[in-house]
Order: structure tokens, then sequence, then C-alpha cells
């Protein structure tokens, strides 16, 4: 049986933690353990009369096929659709606490009543933690969200592919948005166009920060973009939880100088920071590279430059920290954000995102990244 | 100052539940308290990092001036792009335990560390809590999910609007995806349509069962609808965190007559329902008036009838037990489910929601409750 990921990383990383089982029920790690099943009805909002929607994968370490899945007994009918490949399934009746009861059950029969086990802390309801806790006196409940994170850290080619696909999807929409957009427009119409373009991809809309310079307000609000000022949207979507974030740049009519040299800077530094980008760096010296690079302009003052990980979650692993040892692998996924908060411009910033290869890194989403000019007249 | 919520009744529901504050941190209760903010970044999304977002919205008992709102330091501008009307502000650093931090310290301030807390524990992260449980240790932390849904019970003028809005979108919707939809055309597809016809009506997509008669699989699958067979679209959507959810039939071509008897009867029982609905009528005789008129039909033996509250989330307050003698009120929305699941036709049903009024009801988003044909031809 091919399982969507890499069992055997799961398997290391769980003896490193000293785990005898994870049990992951996020939506983002329940889609990355079943590879891409979550209960449709519930995958946009999972609260309902007193309490929410909860599922559970566990998978005990060193013995995956023993894998079980908690849901609803009306998950049944998507399940087969969907082939989930988790053999040992418990139903039980809608909420968190019945939810933790059935994981309990399960983690009965796997004769795993002792020693730890790896729940996402920031993610587990109060009251199923109650309940594992109360069920199970002499487990040890620690937090497995930092080893989720490194689960996920290499894309596989399955993922890369899904990554592109939203990069795309979300670089095309913020580019129809701003098409779409005309003079006096508020930044929060400009918001709903990029949310209604994704729609119109299949992508699930995240966010979009549209920010009017000069100015720095990036909440959508009733603030206009007006003819001469910049504009940035600043935008996230989804596709099966793997999420896309791109920044890109407008202007109604032609803009000004500075703009234009703040634009070019964003480029440029992107550029000698991806130039870095490849199997076996250190991730600190992307970091160096992208600070060094925006340090080398009159307006460096109002430069930041930020590169994180992204996948299912944003800012998972590798983490860029300047002590950090840590090296790029191939198929890690960076974004690179060079912004200029310039006083009499306006938030000028470039976000995208990069495959890491064996000799270089390929760029997801590169589209739209000169300026998107919308006419004055219309 | 005017706010959002009828104050006089959250003071009375938290001294009946002897509660001193409220502590909730829900989007849809974070949205209620606060007339509708809420951070728009992670507004469809919390996960970052090794944590997720979380925001705090305290009011102390009978102090509703001394309220105060937890959340992160970025969300400044947004705040008073849109007036948030909570004048006590903590900011706390991104993640779940620095937020608990963020509230332990507001909690201090107005005195509230012993005594009773009700928070949202089948929601609340279970970190936070122990974050809470560490630094307030002579507080009794318990769950006012129960009072907040009570809150929330009767809708004001202002939030029938919303759902008003929000259920013409989704039948709107609804009616838009038949009428996109060919023979062949997977489920998977129509619900996809679904979706996206929510996003041009700035309706945001929650879900969509759509099943293809005779069968019962409601998921979106690769199962195709062809010619003669009938189809439901029972899809939900929402406006700030206010649910629609409806149900409507289709047919490729002319339905067969017992399909056309279900759906007659789905819509008779749906009016005997309907006619009974006023303020003061206890919620047991609706429940008895629906489960009786569902079975006067020689095909009864496959019927089903549901009602349920509805607002920010379904099956709130009030609840429809046979054992309840709760009356009805003015400003409550319920939604009402018709449903014959019968082997031959498929699974054939009618959901509308009715806001009551002090001499009957009105139905929301009524609109293409008849059968919705497509041709067998294009």
């Amino acid at each position: 049986m091919k399982l969507p990921f890499d069992t055997a990383k799961l398997d290391r990383l769980m003896a490193e933690a000293d785990l005898g089982l994870v049990l992951a029920h996020t939506r983002h790690n329940v889609r990355y353990l079943t590879g891409g099943y979550y209960y449709h009805f519930h995958a946009n909002s999972t609260r309902m009369s007193r309490s929410q929607y909860l599922a559970f994968v566990g998978i005990p370490r060193g013995r995956v096929q023993e894998a079980f899945y908690v849901g609803r007994a009306e998950e049944h009918g998507q399940m087969e659709a969907e082939s989930l490949w988790i053999p040992g399934r418990i139903e039980a009746v809608r909420g968190t606490v019945t939810a933790a009861e059935g994981a309990v059950k399960a983690i009965g029969r796997l004769g795993l009543t002792s020693g730890r086990i790896g729940v996402e802390m920031p993610f587990l309801p109060a009251d199923a933690w109650l309940a594992l806790r109360k069920a199970l006196p002499k487990v040890d409940i620690v937090d497995a969200t930092p080893l989720l994170n490194e689960l996920r850290a290499v894309k596989s080619d399955e993922e890369l592919a899904i990554l592109r696909t939203v990069y795309s999807g979300v670089a095309e929409s913020i580019q129809a948005a701003f098409r779409g957009s005309r003079p006096g427009d508020t930044t929060r119409e400009i918001a709903r166009r990029a949310e209604r373009e994704m729609a119109e991809r299949d992508v699930s809309f995240l966010f979009a920060f549209v920010c009017a310079g000069p100015g720095f307000l990036r909440a959508p609000s009733s603030i206009t973009w007006e003819p001469g000022q910049v504009l940035h949207i600043d935008a996230g979507g989804t596709l099966r939880d793997y999420i896309a974030d791109i920044c890109r740049m407008g202007c109604i009519g032609e803009p000004g100088p500075l703009a234009k040299e703040l634009h070019a800077a964003c480029l440029e530094v992107q550029a000698m920071v991806r130039a870095g980008i490849r199997a076996g760096v250190p991730c600190r010296d992307i970091l160096w590279t992208g600070e060094d690079a925006a340090r080398r302009y009159s307006f460096s003052r109002y430069a930041r430059f930020v590169v994180h990980s992204i996948g299912m979650v944003a800012y998972e692993q590798p983490e860029f920290s300047p002590d950090s040892s840590r090296t790029l692998e191939q198929g890690m996924v960076l974004s690179v954000e060079t912004d200029f908060l310039h006083p009499e411009v306006g938030h000028v910033k470039i976000e995208d995102a990069v495959a890491v290869g064996e000799t270089g890194c390929d760029g997801l989403g590169d589209t739209g990244r000169e300026w998107q000019i919308v006419s004055v007249t219309r």
C-alpha cells in the first residue's frame, strides 16, 4: 500500500520524541495523513449545536497498518467514494468529547494506555483534552505540532503539483482583481474581487491585504484607490489545504519614479535571494542574503525582508533563524518577501514562493510580478 | 453606546449561571459580541507556525463598559477602521498561550481572579485552557457555549436582515448551479458550481451535499447525474458567520409521477408546519406537527422530519425536543427540513428557514422550491 506520507520519517520522528502514537485532528493534518480526505460537510465550518465536529487520525509507531480514524457514521459514503486508506474506523456521534472517547477506545485496542501520545495541543478542544486525560491517566499527552510540521517539511511531487496549481490560481486571481478595479474602488471591494476570482479558479480564499499608498492600512476598508497611487494585493488561498501567499503591485496610471525604484528593488532582492537557493545551503544563509541585499538602497531604512517555509502551514519547517545550522533540502518550499514601507509612496511589496531543487529553485506562480497598471480614464 | 447584543439578557444569563465573566473566542461569538469584527487575516484560517491565532472577548457581569479584547498588534488598523466598540485592548503576540496570558492580565485588572468564568470549552485550545488554569487557580472555568447559544436565540432586525440576504444568496446560488448543470455532470462538479455561485454573491461557501437518485450518496463524488434522475442540492453558506442552509430539487427532464408526489409532499409538510409557527407556540408542537404531517402518505415509511434553530450556529437555541415546554419568540429563526429517502426515486428533500413573527412566520430565501428542470438535450 502506497501511503500519502513518508512512514519511515514519521517513525523516526516518533522514536526521537519517544511517542507511541500520533493523534492528529486538525483539518490540514487529517488531510495530510489521509492523502486529502476530510469530511466535506465540516470542511469549512465545524461548529454545530453545543460543540463542534472533531475527527482523529491515530498512527501508532511502527504499526502504520494499525492506524485508526475516528469520525461520524455519516462519513461512510465519502470514505468509500474517496477510498480512505485507513482500515480501522471508529464511529462517534457528533461532538468533541464523543470523538475523544472514540479515540480512547482505539488507543485501548492498540494497547497504548501508557507511554507518550502526541496531539496538536494548540488545536485540541479543551474538553476533548480533559476526556483523554481522564480516560488515559497513565499516558503522557504532549504536543506533536512541531513533529507534524517537520513531517511535512519536504514536499512530494504530488504536493508540489498542488502547490504549483494553487500558486498559479492565486497569482492569476490577483491580476484579475487588478484588471477589474477602477479608480475610486475601495480596498474592501478590491479584496472581495480577489476572493471571487479565486472561487472562479476553485481556490479557497484565505485573505487579501489591500494597501493603497501612501498610507499603510492593509486591512480591507472604505479607503479608496485613486489615480497615481500604488496599491498592493497580498493574498492567500488554498487548495486541499495547501497555501499560496503572493503579493503583487499595481498603480492607477504610471507609477512615479520612486515607486518604480522601490518595486525594482523588491524584484532585485528576490532575484538575489533566489540565486542562492538550492539543496544543501544553510537556511540562515538565505536570510542573510536577503537582509544584506535589502540593505543596499538609499531607501533601505524602509526595508523588511522575510523568508519562511510554506505548505499546509505558513512558517512550518524549516525555520529560518540566524542561529540555525539546518540546510535546505530538495522539495522544501520557501516564501520570500521583500517590502519597502515608504512614507511618500506606500507599502511596496513582492512575495513569491520557490521550490528548492538540487541545483537551484523554481518559482511558483511567477506571473504578474511587473506593475499591474489600471487606466486612469475608465 | 448602542451595543450589538442584549446586555441585559447577557447579565441575566450570567447571573443564572453564576458567572463573573464570559470569555468568548470562537469566530462567530467574537463577531456576535463585537458586532461583526474579526481579524480578517485569520477569518478563514487560524493556523500559523506552531500554533494558531486566538482572540478573546471578555465581558464582566454587570460591567459591559469594562469589556476587553485580546488580539494582535497588527489588528490595530482594522479595529480603528471598523470602530470596534470594546475600549479595553490587550495586545498579544501570535499564539494560543500568549493570547490566554493576555486574557489573564485583563482578568487580573478586573479583579476576577476567583469565582466562575465561562469559556467555550469545545473550542478553547487545550494549551490555552492549561495556561488559564495555571494562572487562575482559584477560578472555576466552565463551559459557556449553551449560554452564548441562548444569548443569540432571538435575532435583532439587523441580524434578520443579514439572514435574509444570505438565504437569498444561497437560494439563488442553488438555482444557478442547477441552470449551469448538464446531463453527465458529476455531483462533485455540481457542488463546485454551487460554491462558485455563492462566491459571485459574496456568500462564503460552507458545504454542498449533492445527491443523484436513486441512490443516497450525498457527498460530492464522481457519480454522474443522468436524464430522468432527480437530484438534490442541500447547500450552506455564510455571511458574517450567519448561516443559510437550503435544499432544492432538480431533474433532468420531467420528473416521474412518484418523484413529483414526493416533492409535493415535502412542500405540503413544510406548509403545514409553517402554518403553526408564531410567537408563543411551544417548540414541541412544531416538531409534532411536522412529524404528524409527514406520516400521512403512502410512502411515509421513507419520511424524515427535522426542525432546528439556526443563526450563527445550526441547532443553537431553542432546541426542539418532545419534552421541552419552551415556546417560540418573535425573532427566532427555524430551519425546517422534510425528506423522503425513497429507494426507487432517491433522496427528495426541501429545507427552508422561517423567521418567527408575532402572528405567523416569514420564509427566508423562498425561491426555487419548484422543480429545477435541466434539459435532456443540451
